[in-house]
């Protein structure tokens, strides 16, 4: 198996869950292996940039993997927008171009639930349905990701590749960017800072990036093709995840509820069905919502 | 103005219409200028195959362009299911990428009808319509380009770029592919032999590849953005353009109508609402299909 973006903060757990089960892993990143994973007899760090063709093309051809994991892409701020999307669009169907060149057969790769469509109507619908909702990405990178999708999906049947992505919804941990939302509220509770928020009362479906890791590792595990939302299947109020922060850091410390705005046009509940990622790949994940706040809130704690 | 695909059957007519009309054009073709093609001072050929990622882009580079019209695409037979359009779409990404990174403006792309949710439901609301019309490609290849399409104006929006896709409907005409209806009817006709074909009820919008050709010239020439339908608006059957290439070539020959079975799924009627590209481009058709089928097969004829 290979997994790109593999000292991310997905990646990373893809790569324990699969070398924790005996595969041999190849394990790609910019960097190589981060210090603090540790070295295996079955997990080789090959350091590549995939947005470099000739890099990518090098390290697929050492793997002689059958199946690819593909988890790497920009997501630093601004990525929603960010015009590099297109870089790592065509740098994505060129890794799986090459990777089928090499003789790969299964190829899973990391969507988003800003794949769905979004719109009030849409939601209205109840729990996001890999089967019947709506795909209607309002984003560019949210559009690329379903490009990446779509065509991997109907390359699949022309060229016998069997294809499926991993909706990822609102996964949380360490090494998440800093600027979301576990980060900014819990660094600024751990440094004493009152955190200013919105209302909070939009539902989404939170999910221990350990869990999500490991779903995407099932999914490649697994015979499953298409789509499959990764995600606990639950919905909680953003003012409910910023509580459990606070009890984890700073139980009774103030927090700012409503000094922000609501973001227009935010949807007020984004939350998956998940009996494909339940029944049909037969995970189950390990984390509540509120032991995976005080595992990363923990993570944080130690950086400061 | 860059043109891919500049030796092709559509985009040797785009290559005319903007020298004829004074443009400086870089004509990209992966063989140069064919020998049919005159010589002209505003037109430089460059010999590259876009695949070809550093042959692409060291032509972008040096054509110093504000606005790519991008035909080239592999349509040869079996393109419809073909595994290699995925490398198009890469390459036809990347080279949107360099063009953009080399000073680029806007882009104009050639797309296809068959974007076009075509099933029974979509196709009974009438004439395909770019504003109105849904989209739901049914073909490896029409998901490529879709692909291609939303992704490149969405990346457009972000990155300040203008973009246009022309949706081509049926063209024919001189350098089409042999297996296809005109030159197979034709040459058959002119060989002396009986054609076989269906019952053709099927009515489809037929163009002149000269008029998609200078459409495109046009589209690439306004300001116009989004998909706009390269057609004429009419809707002819299959039967009565067997019957004009019949006229053209062999008249009174026998053709044996029905003898092939329907295409199973074939879409009854596939006629483009052609508003836009007549009151938004501008652009007026110069040829009916009656004299198009007649100088078609005038051309198919001194191949023999």
């Amino acid at each position: 198996m290979i997994v790109t973006g593999a000292s991310g903060f997905i990646g990373r757990h893809a790569v324990s869950a699969l070398a924790g089960k005996g595969h041999a892993v190849t394990a790609i990143s910019r960097s190589g292996r981060p210090a603090d994973m540790p070295e295996a007899d079955n997990v080789r760090w090959i350091s590549a940039d995939i947005l470099d063709a000739e890099a990518a093309k090098s390290a697929v051809d050492k793997a002689e993997a059958d199946t690819l994991v593909h988890i790497a892409w920009d997501v630093s701020p601004g990525y929603w927008t960010a015009p590099n999307n297109l870089q790592w669009l065509e740098a994505s169907l060129h890794l799986a171009r090459v990777f089928r060149d090499a003789g790969g057969r299964r190829i899973v790769s990391a969507g988003s639930c800003a794949e769905y469509d979004w719109s009030d109507a849409a939601i209205a619908g109840g729990d996001l349905d890999e089967r019947t909702s709506a795909f209607n990405p309002a984003t560019f990178y949210a559009t690329c990701k379903r490009s990446l999708h779509t065509t991997l999906a109907s390359w699949g049947e022309e060229a016998g590749i069997s294809v499926a992505w991993g909706l990822l919804f609102f996964s949380f941990g360490p090494f998440e960017q800093r600027q979301r939302l576990l980060p900014d509220v819990a660094l600024a509770l751990l440094r004493g800072e009152v955190p200013r928020t919105t209302a909070g009362t939009q539902v989404r479906d939170f999910m221990d990036a350990r869990d999500a890791g490991a779903a995407m590792a099932a999914l490649a595990e697994s015979v499953v093709t298409g789509p499959v939302n990764i995600a606990l299947g639950d919905g909680l109020s953003i003012a409910d995840f910023v509580d459990l922060i606070r009890k984890h850091t700073a139980p009774g410390a103030t927090i700012e509820r409503g000094a922000l705005p609501m973001r227009e046009g935010d949807p007020a509940r984004i939350v998956a069905n998940v009996e494909r990622l339940s029944n049909e790949v037969g995970f189950t994940p390990e984390y509540s919502v509120d032991a995976g706040v005080r595992d990363a809130v923990s993570w944080w704690r130690a950086q400061l």
